[in-house]
């Protein structure tokens, strides 16, 4: 099963990536996490030291050596249980995989294209066990999408707070899915502090189309200054979250 | 005057964005406020209505104009008094003018590289008068700095709320945006909801670069969900975000 998570800003997508890999690492199947937004942190929330992940290669590095070995060839079935690639680049921590899509850069250097390109055919050529997972947590916004990074996903999670911004920017996000031809599209409403706020995420899409509501959570919120994972702090979301992960499962036909 | 604000998604960029537009825009001159994110949503925020916005053609089809009038050279000074692109492509509303980067576009099918490229021309290129002001609402994180999209402005605002994630970024923004050569970085502080948070955020920075500590806006919080201007509902915001404002003039050298 591959996923990908997007959405606004600031409307938690990091936290829920976060959350739902460590759901699925539960059901006992390989879940490989990527970060692939240049303005990481989703290590820090699964709960890989900050400096470790800034340590790990980045995937982008990975294009050449399988270039070499693929005879330069475009097509090549990257299978984790005999290529060594994906332990190279990646930080393990229980059956969780963590890797990430670059380094920073330099201001005024370049752009991500070549890395979000990599990244887009790195995924789409990883052979997965039936039990496995992919995770990605893409940046902010769409430009991802315009670049068709995670065009090969099974599923787009879109991330929605109840602010008309993040309503709009989810629109964009389903549009540019359906474009890129990712079969399914999946709303998960978070930060949800009344029946009124769930009321308007309620009402700005189709109801099968919103796995779950996610409750505003104060721990979170007061942990953000702190560097301990996000997810471990409440309970009831890890509870909620487990919901919106057999919803994700039940549509995409993973085993969980 | 001219003017980037960045930061981590989901900081307020955008919000503080239109309370700095409006505010300079009380002193009398022109206020060129550019939506420098493909995920955009400053129009709104400053009172234009969505749909006139969208009407509104980007301001990377003014390339080619540009390219003809200057015999393909490199090098255009566009003077808004005697040129007539800003007015083609910009939304008038009293004394603002609002530009926008570029349009939405199909998913998996290019990225903003061109966007940006073509902005930072045209931004280095505008020719001010002392009173007139640029403020660019640049996109979330920090991959419009590695394309160096806003080098060239007199100061970049990074916004910050208190979290640690937020705080990581902005160290990478001030990093990168000294290498672009920009020549004043400032700290805006933004949904302080304690002294504990605002001494987490004094703790994280030097203190000189600190312009302000704009309190978190319940009234702003709980607007969201509708269409209507965010600065307008918390006066206390404006009265704040004024200043910051004077700080930044004092700084730059602008007349307030």
């Amino acid at each position: 099963m591959k996923l990908a998570i997007s959405g606004k800003g600031g409307v938690g997508k990091t936290t829920i990536a976060a959350a739902i890999t460590r759901i699925f690492a539960q059901t006992g199947g390989t879940v490989y996490a990527i970060d692939a937004d240049p303005d990481a942190c989703l290590a820090a929330s699964i709960g890989i030291p900050e400096d470790e992940a800034a340590k790990l290669k980045p995937v982008v590095e990975m294009r050449d050596v399988i270039r070499e070995r693929s005879g330069g060839g475009a097509f090549y079935v990257l299978n984790p249980k005999v290529d060594d690639f994906i332990n190279d680049y990646s930080y393990k921590l229980g059956n969780i995989r963590f890797l990430r899509m670059g380094d920073p850069k330099k201001g005024g250097s370049e752009c991500y294209c070549r890395e979000n390109t990599f990244l887009n055919a790195l995924v789409t050529s990883l052979l997965l066990d039936q039990n496995d997972t992919v995770i990605m947590d893409m940046g902010a916004g769409i430009e991802h999408l315009s670049r068709g990074t995670a065009r090969g996903v099974d599923m787009m999670l879109v991330v929605v707070e109840p602010s008309r911004n993040s309503v709009n920017t989810a629109k964009h996000v389903e549009r540019m899915a359906r474009e890129l031809g990712i079969p399914r599209i999946g709303i998960i409403a978070n930060k949800i502090r009344s029946e009124n706020e769930k009321q308007f995420i309620a009402s700005s899409f189709p109801g099968n189309s919103i796995l779950g509501y996610i409750k505003f959570s104060e721990a979170i919120w007061a942990n953000a200054m702190e560097p301990s994972l996000a997810v471990e702090v409440d309970k009831e979301m890890l509870a909620e979250m487990k919901q919106v992960c057999l919803k994700i499962s039940g549509e995409v036909g993973g085993k969980f």
